[in-house]
């Protein structure tokens, strides 16, 4: 799924840089930013939880001071700087004041986002002392994205980038984003963090109104093993570069920029699953014939979250009955005598009744890679998707071992 | 955990016997009968799960019908008769059909469960060419109490007994449970079942209430790994014979009563996290200082339920961090930086802030049967305890390997 970015499908009006600032033991990349030219609208969704990390807190106010005019992101991994209390609130603004000096701007247009170990003090010397060359070396090329990419990584076992180009008024509009995904060795949580940039015309209210209804239909509808995280972060930038039009609302154009969010947002998505700590295959379900969207994706969450589908999926196993009696408990009032079940295309379950199939040829189809479940409630006409890993054996070598 | 039951420890008035009649494939017991001598109060709470086995659908009808007053359960285990449409329900209408007539009631005082493969139609012809040699061996006796603790398992690996007593006007008052666990092998499901029986003389009503309390703080506060089933079922017997005076409400007999129940369907609860799909030991999330016992419940189970922290568990690993992010996602209220945390008696986390711990020396209180996690918000007087297991590779392998 990952796309490899060529220098042409880069957003005018954008440069980036990352560096090895001695964070990750490893001596990998750990610190990126991603810069726009000129203020760019910006738009951003957090994690829900009600644990933050100081990063986050300052991110969410810097957007609002702004009003969505920013200029840059600043990028750690190797430390989320999470439970880390005053100094670790202070770590953050010192490194945003310093990005902020260097790019000539103020600290209100900076986002500022890191992830790795938590509850660990941050060694914000080291990134105070690579920030002069890393804001000086910033480039406006599909090089320097990739060093971006690598640098927000932890245990991802591969970067995570996409692209997607629209035409507006005899414009090409670029869009490129970069994302990294669940991975915890002790204490880490499992962060998402996830960058889009693109030169297209856009207020800053419209943006934002876009990227939450994007998000809920992707990284909103994803999960590894259902923890959300303190650091949780996907943030999006519009420079206009690209000297088209600003995109109104509800026009051909607004619906051609939301397609293009959306195939961005839901390759790195899908990435981020197929990634998933010890997952072998991305399982998409899909939960039809529902009365509304939000029953219909609750029912596909319930069922993409049950360790026990997912561990089914992990062997290849028809397991119908795990499905079934996931959608059963997940709240939403439906009759059981209408459902329909078919796992990777074989029909298992009609009108509540199981159905004949050849369990060989069906356990085959689901040792596939993208493997995709329907449920049909056979009560209205909303639908949603929700995608998912399986839940292997390695998963838990993964997480259960002690920090080393 | 497990009571030794003697035979003083039974209540009287009750009698018991379990035979192979063919459902398991291995010959092993299968098919179980409790039968009160006299119509006993009967009390029950059942899965919550949308999807439900035909056994549930006609016990609860039964329990309605009879106002409560029952003579007995049958029970078998290697067919779960879920989505087994038409014909299962007329299963389990024969095989009560045929008890009753055998005890000489009628089919409403009989209380039928199931569990084992879903999906698989019911070879119930097995079931009533049984039932003629079991209901005549049914002894009041601790062994036959022992052969049905056995027939009702699945892939548990040792059956789960309890017993308690207290006295009340001078008469001893007896209570005996049994139950099977959460195990599955394609296409299974966990099914949880408990029986308790006792000589205590209660009131119908005030047992059901009774029990939907205990069952709140005991069976509903237990997860091997956050699925429901379709057959779970939780019935209690009391048909008076320990010749005491009825309990009233809320009486000293009444609250010996509780404590005895509580004791029972507690020790039954843990025994069955404890025989969780791979297990290694038992976690209780305790929350202190909530606002309520329902918020404190909701994060406990929140906590209870991550993934991330079960596979700590399992390695041993003192990560309070995704203790506290699962507590920061569970959607109740409260301050970060007042949570206290104290991991197997060790405190790791104050006023929201990491403290210096010796890692090795508390990994390896993390490594016993039961560790015990303390969260404390300082925002109330309510509290809540949960239990779970870890995480194991184990109970991967036992649950993604396919049919053979």
């Amino acid at each position: 799924m990952q796309h490899a970015l060529s220098e042409a499908s880069l957003p005018r009006g954008f440069r980036f840089a990352a560096t090895a600032c001695g964070l990750k033991k490893t001596g990998a990349l750990d610190l990126a930013i991603i810069a726009s030219d000129v203020p760019a609208s910006a738009a951003a969704v957090f994690t829900q939880n009600l644990v933050v990390a100081a990063p986050v807190t300052i991110s969410k106010q810097h957007l609002h001071a702004s009003k969505g005019r920013m200029r840059a992101a600043i990028v750690n991994a190797g430390n989320a700087n999470c439970a880390t209390g005053a100094a670790g609130h202070l770590a953050a603004q010192r490194t945003v004041a310093e990005t902020a000096r260097r790019l000539a701007c103020t600290p209100n247009e900076i986002i500022v986002c890191s992830t790795g170990v938590i509850g660990v003090p941050m060694a914000v010397e080291k990134i105070l002392r690579a920030l002069p060359k890393l804001t000086s070396n910033r480039r406006p090329s599909a090089r320097s994205f990739a060093e971006l990419s690598l640098a927000i990584c932890t245990t991802d076992t591969r970067p995570k980038t996409a692209a997607a180009a629209f035409k507006m008024s005899g414009k090409r509009i670029h869009m490129v984003g970069c994302a990294k995904g669940a991975g915890m060795i002790h204490p880490n949580l499992a962060t998402t963090l996830a960058f889009v940039v693109t030169d297209a015309n856009i207020a800053p209210a419209l943006l934002q109104k876009t990227l939450r209804d994007v998000a809920g239909r992707t990284f909103n509808s994803i999960s590894v093993d259902g923890d959300s995280s303190t650091n949780d972060t996907l943030a999006v930038f519009a420079n206009g570069a690209a000297a088209a039009p600003a995109i109104r609302p509800n026009t051909a154009a607004h619906r051609a920029f939301s397609a293009a969010l959306e195939e961005v947002c839901q390759s790195l998505a899908l990435q981020i699953v197929a990634d998933g700590e010890g997952a072998q295959r991305v399982i998409e379900i899909e939960v039809r014939g529902a009365t509304t969207e939000a029953a219909a994706k609750k029912i596909a969450e319930t069922i993409a979250t049950s360790p026990l589908v997912k561990t089914a999926f992990a062997g290849g196993d028809p397991n119908w009955g795990r499905v079934f009696a996931a959608a059963g408990r997940s709240g939403v009032h439906f009759d059981p005598a209408k459902v329909e079940i078919t796992m990777a295309g074989v029909p298992v379950l009609r009108k509540g009744q199981p159905l004949d199939f050849n369990e060989r040829a069906a356990s085959n189809r689901l040792l596939a890679d993208h493997v995709a479940i329907v449920l049909h409630l056979h009560a209205g006409a909303a639908s949603a998707r929700y995608w998912t890993c399986d839940l292997t054996a390695e998963y838990v070598r993964i997480n259960a071992s002690y920090r080393t």
